[in-house]
């Protein structure tokens, strides 16, 4: 089982080191301390415990370190600034375990864009040796890049020439999109095995600057300060420490502080529950800076996004979730509003990008969601996205039993998409003025005024209620797991595309595909050839 | 050998009637009439044969029948409209061949989309029974959808329930970005075998109405009576009759009249060559409207566009062509000029629309493209687009040897990708201005103003050019024809998205992936399995 919690002083592979406004990011990878057997991490290359790492401290940096305005990310190996993911790793993968693994590197990579966005810490990278494959797709997520000029050093993308392969963490959506390279220029790199040097690279939009090692550290040092220099300062922001997260563990269940997972293998599906806040949390901010990773939207959603990392990574076979929630929609309601009125405080701030970076990795987990809206759940402001992520929703439709969902202002814009649009605009694409008019609804939606409003898929009355959630269940279960992927991929991203839903939806499905093909992965494969005496031999039919 | 001619005298499946401004297309396909064997076209189920002659017709609709305003897609089977791509013709062909079907069938689509919005002809599906699959999908590809409602009929994707494979021809986009069904419904939808009748796929929006089978032929007739009388008569409109191309063809050449095709199999490339207009072409509307479709704007991207379907699906090993052209830059730029200045001829808007669809054909074409630009080529205003579109652009660097380039109007606005971008846009996505100040550009550019500019990739000198294009040619057709595929499809297309890429971009590569899986082409797969006693067997691992 791989676990996705660690943190600095666990890190094999990574040192972060914070300076005041300045943190320092360093890979070190260690050869030997791999997530699986068969392959050493050499030069710098990665496996998922190496990403886990990064990712913990891109999160840490805002929720720690909120002091912080600039990340420099770099290398402590001489020469190599990162190999990019190990090839051997790649190549004796699973395909489910390769595609999991770009999807979570992805997502550390947009969550890189995200804090630099959203959270104000500008991303260097300082390439103190050559970045290949996805060491440049890391040094592209960062806002600058500076590469060392030893005369060796380069940055490129050898996977299409050297492995058949597409450079799977975003290399090429961010070389036309986000650096806006000419895309014959792009071409030309990304078929090139041995990259480009620093006066070509900058010269084609590929790294910002250059500067010969006798300047590099010095170079870097002085941009650093500039930024620093250009920005507010921070210091009065107090971080608060993210603890480890309690989780009881059985067979069958993962049982957090406000979060259930619980596991019908058989039955390939899971219910999934969310439980809303205790009543009386603090509405100050500083009050609720005390109570720190305890506060129940930091803590309920670290939970939750852990459980989706544990479903996705470990639990493969399992094909549907089950979305419920249980708790009081008032209490919710009121948590809700202390988010809103405070959301220029920092932490709330990142507790609100916290939230909806996890619900984004729900819209972007390849399974299926239906939500299940029963007496007692509290499907209700953030929560209700829980309910317009899934991918069908059902509420019992009983006057006997009050059934409610309720809407906050929440819903309006704090939790968007990775279409940039909110899940209430997404799903009333054909009249966004509806997604208006719920929000300004006024008090709880019951069954019927929730299926008027266009909020619910079903809503079946107690008679059928159980029958037909066990139906949809098996029925779901029992569709082909790959045509649903590429299914849920498609419905669930209408509307807009922005740089994540073009790596997420095209990219990610592009490499998917070549990740199947003889051409990479068969005998006579360029990924199952990499470093062997043998060359790949090509079906060479182009589709 | 696939041939891509045809003309409605030959259709074995469609029967295209017009009576005045409204068109007819009845689908009647004869089961035996089919491009290979091993299957029989039942129930209005097509193959690419089929839709050769669909994609033909609505083609001709444009050129010989401007007068038409409504186009009627109807079928002459009872209650069944269209069952959609033939099950046992996918599941018998070979991977290449399932997607090249699938890509022609949704440039199809996409053309009556174009005819719709840019010549005014407005399409009307007229649903007279069952449309499954590919048959709701040609429906939605139409502006409006009536379904008989004689308590059978149903439109359905039973792609995802039945195949484990997705709707391949836009169906999943169209669902949720044209017809912005609600995503949970679209969800519903697309895993319901049975599909939706009447009643619901109307208040759901899969359809816009329907009527029962005594009244259905007089409602359609009067919404097509509706649809005339709100558009203005096209009466004085005179079509052009579009013959058959002149091509000979020997074992490795195709040589139209202004297009030459030359395999070098071997090597995996090929020379497309286009040449340049006669000089002394009419300028004035109604003398081009007399050449007909001798007139070298329309022959030769018709020409151009029969030599990419061949490349596509008969010379599938072909990696790589060199765009080569041959002619008078003067005489390219005077063309453009009348296209230009009589844009708003149906004639020569129509013969602009056209040449925009064969260049987006060609940015569709999984097949790499390098142009060569050497002396007495003419990549000049609409043929430049030939450079813009090409992966790499090389052009000779000799000061003895006069090589030119030139913009045109043409290249501002007239062509643009599937993206809605110009070429140029998309080249200079860093520099908007750019893309404006080539075109306002004075006179031709030779290499050194054009390496300037950064309209071409790499300008090598007399000495090196032989052995760099050589090189360049080798090298690129010795790569992974899959990694190059996804890595060309995701830089060709930076900046926005449309309907149009989602489907080609996102779509495809979906589908691309699932058809290669087990799940569906295994020996326990859904499509293997399809019609047979024997039951599908999912690994359900979700990836």
């Amino acid at each position: 089982m791989i676990t996705f919690e660690t943190s600095p002083a666990e890190y094999h592979h990574w040192k972060l080191t914070t300076e005041g406004p300045v943190a320092t990011l360093a890979m070190d990878v260690q050869e030997d301390e791999t997530l699986a057997g068969g392959y050493k991490l050499k030069l710098n290359s990665y496996d998922l415990g190496v990403d886990i790492e990064l990712a913990d401290a891109v999160q840490r940096l805002r929720f720690e370190h909120p002091e912080v305005k600039v990340v420099v990310i770099t290398s402590l190996k001489p020469r190599i600034f990162c190999a990019g993911a190990n090839i051997y790793m790649l190549s004796s993968s699973a395909h489910p375990t390769k595609v999991n693994f770009c999807k979570f590197t992805n997502e550390t990579r947009c969550a890189i864009e995200d804090a630099s966005r959203n959270s104000g810490q500008h991303f260097v990278a300082a390439l103190n040796g050559t970045a290949s494959g996805g060491g440049y797709e890391l040094a592209i997520a960062c806002d600058e890049i500076y590469l060392v000029d030893d005369g060796k050093a380069a940055v490129s993308l050898p996977e299409v020439p050297l492995l058949g392969v597409l450079p799977g963490t975003g290399g090429l959506t961010r070389l036309v999109d986000k650096r806006k390279v000419r895309r014959d220029r792009a071409d030309v790199f990304a078929t090139l095995a041995e990259g480009l040097r620093a006066k070509r690279a900058k010269e084609w939009g590929l790294i910002d600057d250059y500067f010969p090692t006798s300047k590099f550290q010095e170079a870097v040092a002085a941009r650093l300060g500039q930024l620093v220099e250009t920005t507010r300062p921070r210091n009065e922001r107090q971080g608060i420490k993210l603890s480890p997260l309690e989780v009881e563990v059985t067979a069958d269940r993962r049982e957090y502080r406000s979060v259930s997972l619980r596991l019908n293998r058989e039955k390939r599906y899971a219910d999934l529950i969310v439980r809303g806040p205790e009543p009386g949390l603090p509405t100050d901010p500083a009050e609720i800076q005390k109570l720190g990773d305890a506060y129940w939207p930091l803590r309920a959603y670290r939970e939750l996004d852990d459980a989706l990392l544990h479903l996705r990574i470990n639990e493969p076979e399992i094909g549907l979730a089950c979305l419920r929630t249980e708790g009081d929609i008032a209490t919710v309601l009121s948590v809700d509003e202390t988010l809103a009125a405070h959301r220029d405080h920092w932490l709330i701030r990142e507790t609100l990008l916290h939230m909806a970076r996890v619900l984004r990795r729900l819209d972007l987990t390849a399974k299926s969601f239906f939500a299940v809206i029963e007496p007692g759940s509290c499907f209700a402001g953030n929560l209700l996205e829980l309910a317009l992520a899934a991918d069908r929703t059902y509420m019992l439709n009983d006057p006997q039993a009050k059934t409610e969902i309720a809407t906050s202002n929440l819903n309006a814009g704090a939790l968007p998409m990775s279409n940039g649009l909110t899940r209430l605009q997404s799903r009333f694409l054909a009249h966004p003025e509806k997604a208006v008019e719920v929000v300004a609804h006024q008090g709880s939606f019951d069954t019927g005024t929730a299926d008027e409003a266009g909020l619910i898929t079903a809503a079946p009355d107690a008679l059928d209620w159980d029958d037909e959630i066990r139906v949809a269940i098996e029925e779901r279960a029992s569709l082909s797991p790959d045509a649903l992927t590429g299914m849920e991929a498609s419905l669930r991203f209408a509307g807009p595309e922005t740089l994540d839903t073009k790596i997420f939806g095209r990219l990610t499905a592009w490499q998917n595909w070549i990740f199947q093909r003889p051409n990479a992965v068969g005998e006579n494969g360029a990924l199952t050839n990499y470093g062997k005496p043998t060359q790949p031999k090509f079906d060479y039919r182009r589709t």
